[in-house]
């Protein structure tokens, strides 16, 4: 009740402040309407509060990297993922472009996209790309508690501009990061990327990690260790160089994806999720951002607060 | 009792594990037993459990960043402190000359040396090195719950050959960061490493930590919220380039200094600090590391597990 | 008869100087006989002095450079074609991915994978590889005198295994410094690379540039002002990171080639050319760099001495 | 004659050219008469062309800094002076605090302020200031052909204020590339920035470097082959981060200093001067760097052309 009333408060306050701009590294994303606000809360127990437009749909972007690096985790075992991807975080970077380590040539950790690319790398690479998204959208889906499906629009447009992930790709195939082909593994993670959810969906899907890796209706997605170490990633790495900042203000772990949403996770209680589309500078929601402090502090969620 | 025995037992595994050197970069911390290894832990509610050279005095070198970040927070509130120094992890640093951000030049937070340089520049540049040093023993020492004293041999040491420090300071003052004179604040800075303490007092300083700001003999250091800001810069900048690794596998906030200490805080519950001299590549003791990663998994310290 | 004497005693003093590794980035590369050793001077004249294996051919690698960016300057001009590369060292670079400028994205020079590929996509992009390659291969038998060809099993090799230059690329691309497709560009990059020639082609077309822009047999190839321009660069830059060390030691504008070779301009006098495939660490022909320090300093080339 | 006319010529093309500022690091600097414009060329016949203010003294900064690299050349021989400072250009440096290389610790060469600060430790350490100042002076006077004196008021401004250059001598003493105590290599280093000159002086001291280290009037000042070492590293490191541009424009070894002069050295042939107070974002002066382009362009001066 209170939680709904702060929600609707916590939306009404922000939802018509229009700081921001909408992504436009692919025409897609640029068209969409920058008054979209959704706030959804789902706790442990499954119960769902929300405020705005928590039905629309949007891709998850970035949002989905903390959830294939639980599934390669759940495949391979904690040492085999760290072989070739880091824990630490890059740094309030001068030069975006590096995101490796200098002597190992690992990428700095798997929310930055060298990262979530050699991830991708990982998961049944000898299989076929359909296959290959039918595994993943399966584990997505057993966060959200339902089947989900890929915009394939935006998958083609992401597919066919990303220049920059491809230099990526070529360079960690360079290093040997990568092994075998690497285009299969860009398509795989463009598909990760245009994953359709709505906020209830990403709550949820935040829920399951809040509660130890068990979905609110009660059955296992994956182990407790496993999750621990999504979450202690997110925390120190979720928010890019704005992560020191977020865990000073905000205090929990989240993720942003940069069409407009981020997820927080507070342990054994809730996930929450925000989507609206405008975005600062670092990709992060605007409005999401605004609407996650006043919520760490208005329900005391800061880890040491 | 438990508690007790568990500590006894790790003590009992890593006393005998030599890896790690002896700091070297004074003469007098070379000089050191390196066989010295204690643990101490004091709870919220003031009881002490101990194994080893808990009464052996040491400096604590950087373990006091956080304590004088705290003192300028409490004297200057949170904005201000953070026009002179970010809350921003540096990266995995391929160079660490380089502690100072590109466009602001503020250093990046106040765990690194170009952080905690300015804040000693912060507390009362205005008086005398007897009148500051006089200022910052009380307050540790309100911590500690005792009177604590500087080791004057280590301090002369420190300041005769601290180039890196006063290079540091240097360009502090030349891109204004620090404003005045640049000498004083240094030897208060030496002074702040140089404060002596064992494993015991930096146990209970932690657990007045994780007591939110509350001594165990129940009377009140500094505020709340400063606690929650100090903790989540301990958490996410207290373990240097180790960070990510330390926030993946211990899980609590904690800070090394090179004499060879290491201290946690466990909100809510206690204070942890270990002290043994053999130290790793990145500053932390080794056996130190060890012991608190034992002591995470085995009394669950871990935030998200 | 001096100068033949001369190019002899340094093949002598050389030829069993076993230093330095063959380059093993391509297969092809490292089933070369590392026992190879020629060196040719060809004069402004024509006049042609020769030691060793004058006649074994090689390909040309980075020493294509200096060659493509001359046929860029004639086809564009001096402004057009700086608007896309920069004439600036890169330093000693801590990181050798990085090649291109942190501000205007452009890449630091043409001597360097990055501008080479950039110079690259410039040259009749409209048209098909066939036509590019012919264009290019009419060009750089105009400096040596006489129809060259394509080592089609070393492009073959490097267009398979060349993820670090598919990279830079795409980062290129992906920054708007490359516009269009990309495939292209780096296929005639791969085939500049891929050009046969042995010393004395090399040290003729050496000599065209020490003449002005003149063949030795008085036609003219490129305009005295572009020459001007790719010398400067040379001396600058055709060295990568111990071009200060070759300016200070030997003197004259060279380029060298991972396959082994280096050539070398003396402007109003001679080309020089070197060959032998055992490498050192900065990618340059160990024998090749002796010889020509012996020469600089024999024949009193240095621009300053 | 002709010269003459031709330095007036230029010198009137640029007089009322008004872009740059006055340096302001130093309030003594930023006093000066921002319309003085002198141009002075010295044969190495001693013959003397002038234009404007040549008679108007200023300090020398920067342009001391190649001859008191022949100072250290002369006393120590090359590989002495190479263990200590480099030859090689830093690149488009993103952050200029990094004038060290990462491995060895060494300035990248001694035209870089850590590199001259470094050359300065090397000058009879063992003496006190006014002895070495003492032999600084008659040396730098021996090129000039007369005595010269220091700016005290300069001197004791940019001593008060020299924070950077204090950080960076720290750095290298920290990692021993300047052993012995620093502060008075520091006042030597501010004197030789202070040394006063005028246009017809630095012309003079060029003259004597383009004629092979013999000054005009034929006494012997330095070894040929240390001018050449000197001239090498002027023409790839002496107009910093515009190195490559230089050679590309200009194409002869120059050196400026942030007072707003520019020395140009064109061996066998002559010394130029030039002064006039505005500087550009480079620190390099604005009518300065014009007029010598159009020299070079006139009379024929490029290396290469």
């Amino acid at each position: 009740m209170k939680t709904e009333l702060l929600l609707k408060e916590i939306h009404e306050r922000y939802r018509s402040f229009n700081e921001g701009k909408l992504a436009n590294y692919i025409p897609e994303l640029a068209k969409v309407n920058p008054n979209l606000f959704a706030i959804s809360i789902v706790t442990t127990d499954g119960e769902v509060f929300e405020a705005g437009d928590s039905q629309q749909l949007f891709t998850m972007q970035s949002s989905s990297k903390p959830f294939t690096y639980a599934m390669a985790l759940s495949a391979f075992g904690r040492d085999k993922v760290r072989e070739k991807v880091g824990v630490e975080p890059t740094g309030t970077s001068f030069n975006s472009i590096v995101e490796i380590e200098a002597n190992t040539h690992r990428p700095y950790n798997p929310m930055v996209n060298a990262g979530a690319i050699t991830i991708s790398s990982m998961l049944s690479p000898e299989k076929s790309l359909e296959k290959r998204r039918e595994e993943m959208l399966k584990f997505f889906g057993s966060f959200a508690g339902h089947e989900l499906s890929i915009d394939e629009t935006i998958y083609q447009s992401e597919r066919s501009t990303a220049f920059r992930n491809r230099s990526i790709a070529n360079l960690l195939r360079h290093f040997q990061v990568i092994n075998g082909e690497i285009d299969g593994s860009l398509d795989l993670y463009f598909s990760q990327c245009s994953i359709q959810v709505n906020t209830r969906d990403l709550a949820t899907m935040a829920a399951t990690l809040a509660n130890g890796g068990v979905h609110p209706s009660k059955y296992k997605v994956i182990d407790r260790d496993t999750v621990s170490d999504v979450l202690s990633i997110m925390l120190s790495c979720g928010m890019y160089d704005t992560a020191g900042e977020w865990a000073y203000q905000v205090g929990f772990p989240a993720k942003s994806g940069v069409s407009g949403c981020i997820f927080g996770v507070i342990p054994g209680k809730m996930g929450i999720a925000v989507y609206s589309p405008l975005i600062n500078e670092h990709g992060h929601s605007v409005r999401g951002v605004k609407a996650l402090q006043d919520l760490s502090y208005e329900l005391k969620l800061h880890i040491f607060r």
